[in-house]
């Protein structure tokens, strides 16, 4: 060790002597790296497994970059294009350079920076917009949207922080001014940027991390204070106002998961810089550690593989062991010492070099496997916590590590990533989708994908009503598919329990998403010989409509207990516009008098909807893919119980999994579904009852208020002439 | 473990005192596990891990059994139904038990199987033919179909063997009696029985083995002669003569990998009983050890994960990690030593409870994990290999632990279940199927699928050549879909290579699939940046014909080079018969004057159909669905390059798979086709000449003779005036 250190000095002497540069040994990172712990690395490579594997794949990918000649191409193309993808790789080359050069002090690391920068800085001041901008998109320069360069600007300002230390006086000067005050002056001050900056948006979070950072390393006060307290200093927007206003108090973000994901990696990276500089800000403590609970709170909204829940614009192959998250999570161990976290840093296996990755590396070092754990969590959204939420159930089945997760959604919209699916629910078991989302329409940075950007089934197809599963009313989306309208109101939290074994229950309501007509939907997951979700969707009108209750499922088909007329030699779209368009009718039916039964298969298990129905309401299987010239979809199934020419009406169902398909042993359980009955005891302005009964002659009923009251209010309500009393907003009954 | 033993013995003596029964103890086990292998498993569960996880489920299976009263209900089912799955769990507790008898010496597993015994002793002989039977199938008792009696009378047979020393004469006469011959007349010398026992076909096997074990344990010579030679003891039928015919000299079955998976089970197990109790007849030594090829070939026939690839009628839920190929793979490693195929028992992870598993699990218990070696191999079929074959192209690419597998089938029909997939051909990307085999259309034993049996599309769609990557004439099946004509013919090896590091390659010629058309189809899979698939299907007749060039691919659609007219609102079947019926036409196009490309996306792949087009080529995009009243059919779909009009026609094509989608890092590469050009250079009767160039300007020029010639065989071209000389089927000559 001592060795290599003088080797690496004199190498240094020798270097200046020759080439008769001032060399400014004056500077030391200030970002997310010191250079105690960059040395504390270079010792401990070998001690920490995440540290070795990580380290190793950086320097793998500088070394890699350093082999070829710097290329920094005049920006043309399209995400995905040859220039798109080179100026990302730049970054990243960059990136991985700087630490390289901190860790191993090979200089030959910084001047690789040093000459890209210096390549950036010929180019830069004169780049115009980019060629392929989109209007309703605020554009980049090296990229088609300006996000992209805000992005490359939080990797080359920690870049140049790693190496700035071997740089002359003179090369610091050109990059700087022709570089990062040109980039951060145009993300931030220019007509194009500056809107961006101030927007209390992922992409906002993104440019004041980048700005703010570039401040602290260029020791431009002004630039940090902007970032922090927005272009006017004035705390209406900036870091701090998107820290208010983008998580809820229980950590969620507006946009949802995938987004949360994405912005936190700004969020916490510029957080642990603050903290770094300016720890008087007590950054990390702000809002009730928000930012320790709106990690928490994306890690938790996750499957049982860590790929997040696809609510809103979402690419459903995102899981929390992205770079984002691994940031995330070494930020929070080691800001607060959070165990619970451990678990995911030791999937993720990498860690970040920096700081918070040496600790994080430390402390997984001879941690034996665990799981993190999955709660079931109710979560308010918006600000104040008032904006609904998003209600997490949680239970284990008797096979083995089965568990199903029902996420009942009744949070806020989203802004322009959010999708109209008011009071959605979607089912998993473990990880696997049975009841899904489809994310979002997008094929990233493939080109020939509508150049890699949201694809016009995003809007036409993905973001509608009927892609989710909830009502729909007269074939229109909520809200009219008017995200801006969508976002002036919430659905409004009725009750909501996680503390009972027996049930998990969340009741809200939407009375905004169409004119005149309110839903309330109650949806709990209830312990059973395997637990099932029981749904009750309530319609109060004064007009007439048409209910539509969607459920995009996920399998094939197994049975039915209604006929059906199947479409055999012809397909038609469903529908005209709001994503009916796109769905074929595959077969429509006439529901059974009373109970009308649908199982699927998904791997090696049968679920079965059953719902309530009457020989008035119709029932419609199809699948996506209709209207779709380019094939921009996938083949999704949907099926759909109508309830025509209705003013007040109530869907209830069951979904429930049961028996088993094992290929192994060729043996099948349990193929039919189990449900015998359900019936709605009772149902006025006030209550609801509901009775559902299982071939075993097992009886849940469920009594709820259907509005807003305290856990100490009691209740009373009468049922064919037999009176029941309780406490809190709701009860179940089992026999 | 003296003590133990000491007091098992004082307890049977009490036993027998008290009951006043005489117990016989002279019999000792004569089929998979003697009582010195029961005893050394018993002394070795705590040393070898795979032993004691196999025994422990084997004690925890039949221990439960126990706990439950013993249940015999009178046949009623079809597959899946309750006395079906009762049946099959019996005699598996059964099995379980006898194991768990004779390695723990706790006589309460033996009397469980004794007392179980004789409720079937007490129902069987009055049992009439099974309700559920099918015409076109040969009836069980317990069964709907024979063959399930056969796999019943396999392990019950080897339970009573395992406990008989536990059973009272008298009760052994009942048993013996009512329940053992009963059985063996039933399925050798009915009327219902005999025909099956005397095939050449997997069900039969299962026959022989059933009986044959039955009369070992017996002690029932002719009951053994008859399963060895058939019923008429004329060796024309039985076990040698199925050996005899059912495998090719490459240890190829002629059903296809599904059904050797399955066939191997009482193969071996008969195998391995007939070499204990009559180890003159040198069983395995029997054909150069075709058993130890039959296993080691169905054991190449699977993807990267071991799930066999899906020939003929195959589910897909099945690999190498099944109860059958544990039983094989141990008693291949315990009578050949074959080292090579620990890696396989390592990945199954449990053994068999006989002796060649107790060599098994000894033999892996300190071995360190390894791979198990997947190589091309060339495999003939036919019982002399002379009617076709199967060729498996392997190469890696230069992404790390990725080897594609191009698989080409011209082997012989299959009997019943084989598909008309004549010259059809399939590629993996390891596990992933890019272009893939529908397999059967099955839900095995789910009853509300016709009663888990195959479904009536596995005649209409899966059977059908346009459920294949090959060839269609006049829209028309191979053979008119007639299987016993089909079974007449095979087609015939051109010649084969899988010795060249640059180039693996087949050509083989179907005559008779059509009558008066001559097709030829060479494949090859040659190393480049990334390895690619050359594909040349050349068709002669006199008269004209359409014909249809089908890929069945799996995957999203990226881009084509074409331009295409999509179905946009209205879907009806690409025709009205033979599979096409089955077909959705999403898209038809006119193809491209020179070259059409069509490029979709699997995992992270993006893959690339070239072909030489002109424009009077039609190309039709297809999704499967249509007619499929019951949603019997998964969606999947295909590409196919139609040329109509023809009398000779040669279609080329190209399959790459290019670029990567990283979803990670969010990064595109080379997501277009590579390909710049295809040529035919030139064809005539004897050669055929064709010249691939790539974009980066390489090239690769196939020339072959279309005849069969030798090795030694010298060829001259002359192309374009100029002369190309070499010896053999084939040269590529690349620039």
């Amino acid at each position: 060790m001592k060795y290599k250190t003088i080797k690496a000095i004199s190498l240094t002497v020798l270097f200046t002597v020759l080439s008769g540069n001032a060399f400014a040994q004056d500077y030391a990172p200030l970002l997310l790296l010191s250079k105690a712990e960059a040395k504390n690395i270079s010792q401990h490579l070998g001690d920490y497994k995440a540290l070795e594997k990580s380290f190793s794949k950086v320097k793998k990918g500088a070394d890699k970059a350093l082999e070829k000649p710097i290329e920094v191409p005049i920006p043309v193309d399209n995400g995905g294009g040859y220039s798109h993808e080179k100026h990302k790789k730049n970054y990243r080359e960059m990136y991985y350079a700087g630490l390289a050069f901190q860790v191993t002090g090979d200089k030959k690391y910084a001047k690789f920076v040093e000459d890209m920068l210096l390549e950036y800085a010929k180019i830069y001041p004169g780049l115009p917009l980019h060629p392929k901008r989109k209007a309703e998109q605020n554009s980049g320069k090296l990229f088609w949207q300006g996000l992209n360069d805000c992005v490359w600007l939080v990797h080359g300002i920690q870049a140049y922080d790693l190496v700035k230390e071997n740089i002359s006086a003179q090369n610091r000067e050109t990059i700087e001014r022709d570089v990062f005050k040109s980039m951060a002056a145009f993300l931030s001050e220019s007509e194009s940027g500056k809107d961006t900056f101030n927007k209390i948006h992922n992409h906002g979070t993104w440019a004041v991390a980048a700005v703010g950072m570039t401040g602290y390393v260029l020791n431009d006060k002004d630039m940090v204070e902007r970032a922090l307290y927005g272009s006017a200093k004035d705390k209406k927007t900036g870091f701090i106002k998107q820290i208010d206003l983008l998580f809820s108090p229980d950590g969620y973000y507006s946009e949802g998961p995938y987004y949360q994901r994405y912005a936190l990696q700004p969020f916490m990276v510029f957080a642990e810089a603050i903290n770094r500089n300016q720890p008087e800000l007590k950054i990390f403590d702000y809002r009730n550690q928000i930012l320790r609970k709106a990690t928490n709170t994306v890690l938790q909204l996750t499957d049982a593989n860590g790929y997040f829940f696809p609510i809103n614009d979402a690419l459903k192959e995102k899981n929390f062991m992205t770079e984002e998250l691994v940031f995330a999570t070494n930020i929070v161990y080691e800001n607060y010492n959070e165990t619970a976290i451990l678990p995911v840093i030791q999937q993720q296996g990498e860690i970040s070099i920096s700081g918070a990755g040496l600790k994080s590396a430390e402390a997984i070092q001879n941690m034996k496997k665990q799981e993190f754990v999955k709660n079931p969590m109710i979560i308010a959204d918006g600000p104040e916590g008032k904006s609904g939420g998003l209600a997490l159930f949680r239970m284990h089945t008797k096979k083995k590590d089965e568990q199903l997760t029902a996420v009942f959604k009744f949070a806020s919209q989203g802004m322009g990533h959010g999708h109209f699916d008011r009071l959605g629910i979607l089912l998993y078991n473990n990880d696997k989708e049975i009841l899904q989302d489809y994310g979002a329409a997008r094929f990233l940075n493939v080109e020939s994908k509508s150049g890699g950007r949201y694809l016009e089934e995003n809007k036409t197809w993905a973001q509608a009503s009927v892609a989710h599963n909830t009502v729909i009313v007269d074939e229109r989306s909520h809200y009219d598919g008017d995200w801006k309208e969508a976002e002036k109101q919430a659905p409004h939290t009725i009750f909501s329990d996680i503390s009972n074994p027996a049930i998990q229950i969340a009741s809200a309501v939407e009375s905004n998403a169409y004119a005149g007509v309110e839903m309330q939907r109650t949806v709990a997951l209830i312990e059973a010989e395997t637990p099932f979700m029981l749904d009750i969707l309530s319609l109060k009108s004064k007009e007439s409509h048409q209910y539509d209750l969607n459920f995009m499922y996920s399998g094939q088909i197994m049975e039915t207990d209604f006929k059906y007329e199947p479409a055999v030699t012809a397909l038609s779209p469903l529908g005209k516009a709001n994503g009916y368009q796109h769905l074929w009718k595959l077969a429509e039916a006439k529901a059974n008098p009373s109970l009308s039964k649908f199982t699927w298969l998904n791997d090696s298990r049968f679920y079965t909807i059953s719902t309530l129905t009457d020989d008035t309401n119709k029932i419609v299987m199809t699948r996506l893919g209709a209207n779709d010239p380019n094939f921009n979809l996938r083949n999704e199934s949907g099926y759909m119980v109508r309830a025509s020419d209705k003013k007040n009406y109530t869907f209830v169902s069951i979904i429930e999994p049961h028996g088993s398909f094992d290929p192994k042993l060729e043996s099948v359980q349990d193929p039919h579904s189990k449900v015998e009955a359900i019936q709605i005891l009772k149902q006025d302005d006030n209550y609801t009852a509901v009775l559902v009964t299982f071939k075993n002659k097992k009886s849940y009923t469920l009594l709820f208020a259907n509005k807003e009251t305290t856990p100490a209010t009691k209740h009373k309500m009468t049922i064919n002439g037999k009176n029941t009393e309780w406490k809190g907003s709701y009860t179940l009954i089992t026999n």
